[in-house]
């Protein structure tokens, strides 16, 4: 009889992390395209862009100047998503059925630019340059995690305008909040509920089983203290999620070889992504760590960084998580074993500097 | 002091269908944007083109052609997600930890076009002529309910290529699987326990309470059976939820008045749609009803229609739910009650037919 085969067949695959499920449906490649086109390649950006609000001594909305930056500049955003002076919300006392439930919510949202250079993404950043970014991510943690209302930082980039970044200046942002968001939350649950039944924590297990597994079908690629792998429940095409090999909870508490590993397998990570397509390949990448609302998190949360890139089939076609995928499941269209293996042909010299 | 105002504070809103949060930043519409931006309307389409595989008479990928159909026309995906013949997937044993979780998935997926005209979309449609589309809806429903081995149908349509969608003849899909998916499996979830706690209906008691509310600042419009409501928890910027006024599981409850007040109210929905810019709006529409997997759904379903627009501030700038979002939770730029206005502000007469 026919064997069931991941890249034949349909299946459903469980992430343990957000505790649902995604769909795999392989043979669904085969399908002709004709959908909407991302634009190509936009031509060559400038090293300084004068009307880039990101620029060193640019003016930015508010009428300040950013300072003349050498290597990351932080700055609060001018249109925060969250702010921290607003009046207490009270909960509506006749609301008895919580069908209308609501919750006030402060916070402060910083921009982080990556480099001075307009034209420089972390793909094409050396570790060396890419170090300061992750001293930068240190600080606002330390910083925002004496704030006494602030109980999450949520650390992210959107890259490239497929992905609704409106400024191709390298650059990411940090939302803090009151509250714990839900993707965190989420996460942070189900690793409790793995911790408690188990006694040991998810993502060091899944850290251990990926980079030992014979053939490591899904390590993108590592190094001494991180692993980049597709996770066997990957929804887009590409995504790839990078963990500590050690438990380690937030970025406060990487030393220095750390520092030095996470800016170093960003760095892979993101060229092999332009490489894939030889086009800045977009993504949102966020970084996923203990919250700073004062208790323990070491049972329930280890650092780790999720890329979530679009781009399926070329430069031009990404994937849409429409219809089915918002009113249904997410669905996948090629395995994660099968993007594992694409990613791992690429190579981690980027194909600018290949030319010659 | 000053009030809290939900149109200037952030805050966050529950939703109790799938028992989750999403911010909500009414402030940050006046950010200036600089990012993408789809194309405007594209050229008026002819009402029959010979290169489309859904006109009536055309072939299709597989060789077949299609009838002179004259309202509705279903059929079997060419290329479908989901399919009937595969082999039994037997769960891994070494898994202890359960963090690799596989379940094969079979199915059916088929393609329902709304009309033989190319260029004719529900917005433009008359109540007359959607009324067989209601009807099809029935009959898949109904006949794949007979079929042993699917337990849930996803009715869907994603329309324009803003959400993904592929060809412009006005068309919609139907996912038939094994599994109940999650999106359905977790508003099964909460109205069950709604129902243990308060002996009702959620969306009962929700429909309910949005049509009696001094106002109703969140209703759209309605009609005897139907009513199409921002909900109070909405993601998209224009989100809507159409909810069976009575209680009703499943299209296939539905009496001939109810049909055609559901064609009714889809079609008036659709048409607010395309008058707020003045443009074919796009969305992905979905089903959310009782599954066929042979139990009793009475008490943990109810009918309603879930409409998802991207856009946000014109014709051509989307709301991008992307690295905070996706990273962190739903973040939402005008509060829905701003958002209903806008819509209520809109004629039921579509646009092209308001001009002389
Ligand atoms: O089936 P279509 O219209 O070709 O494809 C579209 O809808 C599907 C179901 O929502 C999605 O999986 C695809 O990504 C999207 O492009
Ligand atoms: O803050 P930006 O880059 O202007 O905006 C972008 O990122 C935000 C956070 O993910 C999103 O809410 C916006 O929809 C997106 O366009």
């Amino acid at each position: 009889a026919e064997q069931f085969q991941f890249t034949q067949h349909s299946h459903r695959r469980f992430n343990p992390l957000t505790n649902s499920w995604v769909l795999c449906s392989p043979h669904r490649t085969q399908r002709p395209w004709q959908g909407a086109q991302e634009s190509a390649n936009a031509p060559a950006l400038p090293e300084y862009d004068p009307k880039c609000y990101l620029c060193p001594g640019n003016t930015r909305a508010n009428g300040e100047s950013n300072p003349s930056y050498k290597t990351t500049f932080a700055f609060p955003n001018d249109f925060p998503a969250v702010k921290a002076d607003q009046p207490e919300y009270k909960e509506d006392e006749n609301d008895a059925q919580g069908l209308l439930r609501v919750a006030g919510v402060r916070g402060q949202c910083h921009v982080i630019c990556f480099s001075p250079a307009h034209n420089l993404t972390i793909a094409e950043m050396s570790d060396q340059e890419i170090i300061p970014v992750v001293k930068q991510w240190i600080k606002c943690y330390d910083d925002v995690a004496k704030v006494d209302y602030i109980n999450h930082v949520q650390i992210f980039e959107n890259k490239g305008s497929a992905m609704g970044c409106s400024n191709p200046h390298p650059h990411g942002q940090m939302w803090c909040t009151e509250d714990i968001p839900e993707e965190p939350s989420k996460e942070i649950k189900s690793m409790a509920e793995y911790r408690q039944k188990n006694c040991a924590c998810l993502l060091c297990d899944y850290a251990k089983l990926e980079t030992t597994t014979s053939g490591k079908p899904r390590v993108v690629c590592e190094n001494d203290s991180f692993a980049c792998v597709v996770p066997f429940w990957a929804v887009w095409p590409f995504e790839t999620m990078v963990i500590a090999k050690q438990h380690v909870t937030n970025v406060s508490q990487l030393n220095e070889a750390q520092q030095k590993d996470l800016a170093n397998i960003l760095r892979r990570t993101a060229c092999r992504y332009d490489n894939i397509f030889q086009c800045s390949f977009p993504y949102s990448m966020g970084v996923h760590q203990a919250p700073v609302d004062g208790k323990d998190h070491n049972d329930d949360t280890h650092l780790h960084i999720h890329f979530y890139p679009p781009l399926l089939r070329s430069a031009t076609v990404k994937k849409f998580l429409v219809g089915f995928e918002l009113m249904g499941e997410p669905q996948r269209d090629l395995t994660p074993e099968q993007a594992a293996d694409r990613l791992r042909s690429c190579s981690e010299v980027h194909y600018k500097k290949q030319q010659k």
